[in-house]
């Protein structure tokens, strides 16, 4: 659906939870004067009371409002794939722009659907789906006029960031940790996803299939999450001036690239090592403009509304440029390298101090498979143990060191190996 | 002019220089894709051989630019005020939209000129007027959808930051600085306008008139500048931890606000800290969501060309919102709090050594106007002298207490005054 002249551009509303009355809030407030109007919402449950719909705007099924010929725009609020991938699909198959929050929605069809809705000349958003109060896409979209995104580094989820920041400056434990980002509503009751990292694999999908122009399946991305970190890992990477942080990063090689999600080591005092509580950030490096750094909460009712009617109002720009988007979206998907040929500095820390252990032994187990040690040191804090910083190397070698390590005269607890940021 | 549906925007492009330059590459490289085609040019000689710009694009006058009724967007790249301010004015009276770069134009005549566009159903951008490579514009209409920016800071100047960052972490005096600034080509032959804090005036003067919808002239900004910074206040800084850097500030107080540029103690480790060589930043503070910050440089040929055409090719939805703009602007001027009544926490260096002076008799300056001094240390460094921490109070108190210092018995030097940026 082209430019809409000389009259308000009417919105269908699929789902009218959270983030959908925040959407509501918002048109009765200023889609006037910003040209939106509400014209129907789709809900579950329609037996429940909704004060905050208008009392013209009628609400029903989704496919009520898909059939709705007079409706411009839809904007998906429903999350997960189904019934919202159906509802996109059609959506788009009529000509209807759509704006959607769903991030796994985008990250695993955002390829096809962008191609949908190219042959239908409509327009397809997702600001909302990442680091919803920072305009993220739109950054990049913006810098893609002239520029190439050669590296970039994320903080994309609050709540395992909230629960790094209490790990990390009250050293308090993963589970009490946790407890308290529920408590503060930071956390659902099953906090799977975003403690595991795939939430933050899924967003990180979206931004890479965004820089390279080629499709991104989260799975291809190598994921590890915070569940396993105990203080002492807390302890060791101050003790290196540094903060454990769940870090997405891209990193351009060639045509490919590489993706991961994992705990990561960034030096307290930068940037992204100052990103506490339940904010998000994203250093975006470009060939020619160097990097830039965005932060701020990722979340929220509001500004996560506010990200979708920022979506409609610019509808029209994204159409033109979503058609070169797409083009490039016809090119294979990306060459990601698999997560053992990853490089990296690697901290290791090897929790137990055994006297049958000297240097020599630790080292032995570098040298054997060709990995340098940059630093040595025992920790003089209780049950932090030895810290070990090695050059760079693969995720396979330093894997394999950990596992030589672990088949020491003795030992009984595996260390532990965390990446650090290339700044580090 | 409204949306142009089915055919492209024909740009009008007045000034052909260096940013000029950047635009003619972009719209040839991609305008056709983004809708955009360059139709006519305005230099000041057209004697000059022009390789960049293609042969069927006519090279004229600005009156032939604003006489051809094909354009529907003219692009202003002429800086200073006139005859730019002539130019932009007659474009948005035939209802062409207008894209600036023009920082003095925006913050001297923004609001007379968003008035005549609204007016005219034009749309009036300036993106690349602040912190070129940053969207800041952007990131603040889009959240003043719903949100209320309280607090903003900024280092808006990249020759400055360069400046600073030299003196702080190389010692340099300001004079070696600023030839290493020249020699690194971001500083100008005369660089009056960037380090006596002008510059950035304007450009803080653009984001209030924006974030309160009230025109704010520059002149009435409280403005210091960076000259008369000696080695010492950066190793004073350095002893409290913190960094000098020449910070933009707006603080919403009431109906009002205060606004200034000063040299300004920040944290080290905080992001303005961070903030190094002509790198620009900008931390934001909303009602709703919180602070956020945006980093990256600041200017640049294509960074500033790239904002252009961002501004080019959402022209149809700022139309929208500079209405609503507009019947804010509409308002009184903005209630800027005299640069006396400023508060801050305050930092003075008292330069010199003297026996005759124990502390009791810099606690009496204090005492006399009754300020408290918060920290009092005398430095080890040479040259330093002693450093006093004030709690908060006015710029007119702190001033009063300096005086007093500098009339003690046997004093030939005026204490320094800094201000401390509130998280210091």
């Amino acid at each position: 659906m082209s430019a809409v002249e000389g009259r308000k551009r009417r919105i269908g509303l699929l789902g009218a939870g959270v983030v959908g009355g925040g959407v509501i809030e918002l048109l009765r407030a200023r889609g006037s004067e910003l040209g939106l109007e509400l014209a129907r919402v789709a809900v579950k449950d329609r037996t429940k009371v909704r004060p905050e719909i208008p009392s013209e705007v009628p609400v029903g099924t989704i496919d009520e409002v898909l059939a709705d010929p007079s409706i411009d725009a839809v904007v998906e609020l429903i999350g997960g794939l189904e019934p919202a991938l159906s509802a996109v699909r059609t959506a788009l198959e009529v000509e209807k722009d759509v704006v959607t929050a769903n991030k796994l929605l985008v990250a695993e069809y955002g390829g096809e659907l962008r191609r949908l809705a190219n042959e239908r000349g409509a327009a397809l958003r997702f600001e909302a789906s990442v680091a919803g109060c920072l305009p993220i896409i739109e950054i990049i979209e913006a810098g893609l006029i002239f520029d190439r995104v050669e590296r970039l580094f994320g903080i994309l989820n609050g709540t395992t960031n909230f629960i790094l920041t209490r790990c990390q400056r009250d050293g308090s434990t993963y589970e009490d940790a946790l407890a308290e980002a529920r408590a503060a509503g930071f956390a659902e009751a099953d906090p799977t996803l975003d403690v595991s990292g795939r939430d933050t694999a899924q967003k990180l999908a979206i931004l890479v299939g965004l820089v390279t122009g080629r499709p991104c399946a989260p799975s291809s991305i190598a994921v590890s999450g915070i569940e396993h970190l105990v203080p002492a890992d807390h302890l060791a990477a101050e003790e290196v001036g540094c903060r454990i942080k769940l870090i997405a990063s891209f990193v351009r090689t060639g045509e490919g690239g590489r993706a991961r999600v994992a705990p990561t080591l960034v030096p307290s005092s930068s940037a992204l090592g100052l990103t506490t509580d339940e904010y998000n950030a994203v250093e975006v490096e470009c060939a020619h403009i160097g990097w830039q750094l965005h932060l701020g909460k990722g979340a929220g009712r509001m500004p996560t509304a506010s990200a979708v009617i920022h979506d409609l109002i610019t509808l029209d720009a994204a159409r033109e440029r979503s058609r070169e988007t797409e083009s490039k979206g016809r090119r294979p998907a990306l060459d990601l390298a698999a997560s053992d040929a990853w490089t990296a500095r690697w901290l290791i820390r090897v929790p137990e101090e055994n006297p049958a252990w000297p240097v020599s032994r630790i080292g032995a187990a570098f040298a054997a498979h060709g990995v340098e040690i940059v630093e040595y040191r025992r920790s003089r804090r209780a049950g932090v143990g030895t810290i070990v910083l090695s050059a760079e190397t693969t995720k396979g070698a330093i894997d394999r060191v950990a596992r030589d390590i672990a088949k020491l005269q003795g030992a009984v607890k595996i260390p532990v190996v965390l990446a650090m940021e290339p700044d580090a």
